[in-house]
């Protein structure tokens, strides 16, 4: 991480906070408005956007926490006002389950959807102590070996890469490759993730987390946008704060789609985070 | 597979098909009857009922085929009579999205959601036929070296067993130590999978299959019921006929939580299905 990621952001202060700010309008309708910020190649990120239903849901929903949340994405999103629809499904003493919809606006103001999403809320802060997880944290180099997005040969990614000021990614060795032309033909991306500003990671922020390396088709010798069809996110612990590891794997990329599977750990090893999307695969 | 299971049998004969299938009453509006045939312990397992959604929504929507479908498990279904109510999110040319959500009625009359879900459909026969997988089948002795519900002890699972006689399970030697008081401690299950009366599987048969194998809690020695939180399955490919192989693997059990991950594989050596399910954790 570099220096100034290092400072203690408060979460009022942060980026990520600000932009994933939700404004209750009604009851179970929140306005939002989706930052330029967020941006990469045409897209707003699918982990930002995860982010801010995520907020939402748990404004609404009795429990404060993302347990399991399955998000199937219907249009692009983009930069702009957008609206989220919150509605409770059951209400559960450990769990509550509820549904949001972002909703944006066509030209002739009718609303269009881009996201659905189904989600368990709980309380990580309830869940008793036990861990009997046989997982290993990836095996990443250590950050200073590793490669940030001014380090190095710039990658042709066409577009906006807006988002990339506002994460502070460290990729291993071994995974960026694609970078230079040279990929690994391995389907798997590593590496340290932070936010740029400081701001320590949180159960809304591991939602942007599990979206926020580049796909692991570039590894694959594929270039252009993996478009996300489902992510489903579970979060598993409170991240402890400082830097976390990502190790994103794709095993199957098969008739034009492929999965990525992602885990995060915490810096206190523990696995706070373990996701998968079905994508579709690029062309090229 | 037992030689009766060899037999073919038509899809309208069989139980799989009966026992899931759906009547439209109204636009959307499913009947079902939920069959005590597929009990284990004292439920109905998940993925028959993921497989009865998945039908209903197969016939409401313009695409045939699961390609992502997230479950989230809300109340216990029993045997009986159940509605399913079905929504088109939206139609697009190559996939379309759907929510349905399965029923049914308290002593009073009034509705119980039993579960609610998200989809996306597509059609399986109309995608490239590239494969890059880079998974390997697993690794799971031969049928015949392998362990059926009427081969060695019988495992000590209070209540109802009847979907194990529906099912043609033979589970690989190395995982099920669980049934003579040994369990492996390694949150692995494997098996080959068969319907018992010799259905060929397809893609609504898989929706089963993901969810079918006795929990990998057994193998880490826990005892007793594993509830479905949710369960999110990709279907990548129709399957070949024959028998199936399943592994399961659970990497992070903490906080009373667990996952499982399934990987599917059919008779042609494809990787068919993958899903992951977040469980409670048994207590014992």
């Amino acid at each position: 991480m570099s220096t100034s990621s290092m400072e203690t952001v408060s979460a009022s202060a942060s980026e990520f906070d600000r932009d994933t700010a939700v404004t209750l309008r009604a009851p179970g309708v929140y306005d939002a408005e989706l930052s330029a910020g967020w941006t990469i190649i045409h897209a707003v990120n699918g982990g930002y956007l995860l982010a801010l239903l995520g907020r939402a849901l748990g404004q609404h929903l009795p429990h404060p926490d993302p347990f399991t949340i399955s998000a199937h994405y219907l249009t692009p999103s983009v930069p702009g006002p957008a609206v989220i629809r919150v509605e409770t499904v059951r209400t559960g003493r450990t769990l509550s389950t509820g549904q949001a919809s972002l909703l944006q606006y066509a030209e002739d103001g009718t609303e269009v959807e881009r996201i659905r999403v189904l989600a368990s809320y709980g309380d990580l802060d309830a869940l008793p102590d036990d861990v009997r997880t046989t997982a290993a944290p990836p095996a990443i180099a250590p950050i200073d070996q590793c490669f940030g997005a001014s380090d190095g040969p710039t990658p042709a990614i066409p577009g906006s890469s807006a988002i990339t000021e506002r994460l502070d990614i460290r990729l291993d060795p071994a995974t960026v490759g694609w970078a230079i032309g040279a990929p690994s033909g391995k389907g798997a991306m590593r590496g340290w993730f932070g936010l740029a500003d400081g701001r320590d990671p949180d159960p809304l922020s591991l939602l942007l987390t599990v979206d926020a390396l580049p796909p692991t088709s570039f590894e694959l010798g594929l270039k252009g946008w993996t478009p996300t069809v489902e992510l489903t996110t579970h979060v598993r612990c409170r991240p402890a704060p400082g830097p976390l590891r990502v190790s994103i794997t794709t095993r199957n990329l098969a008739g034009g789609f492929l999965e990525e599977d992602a885990e995060v750990w915490d810096s206190a090893d523990r696995l706070v985070a373990q996701s998968r999307q079905l994508a579709r695969a690029p062309r090229g």
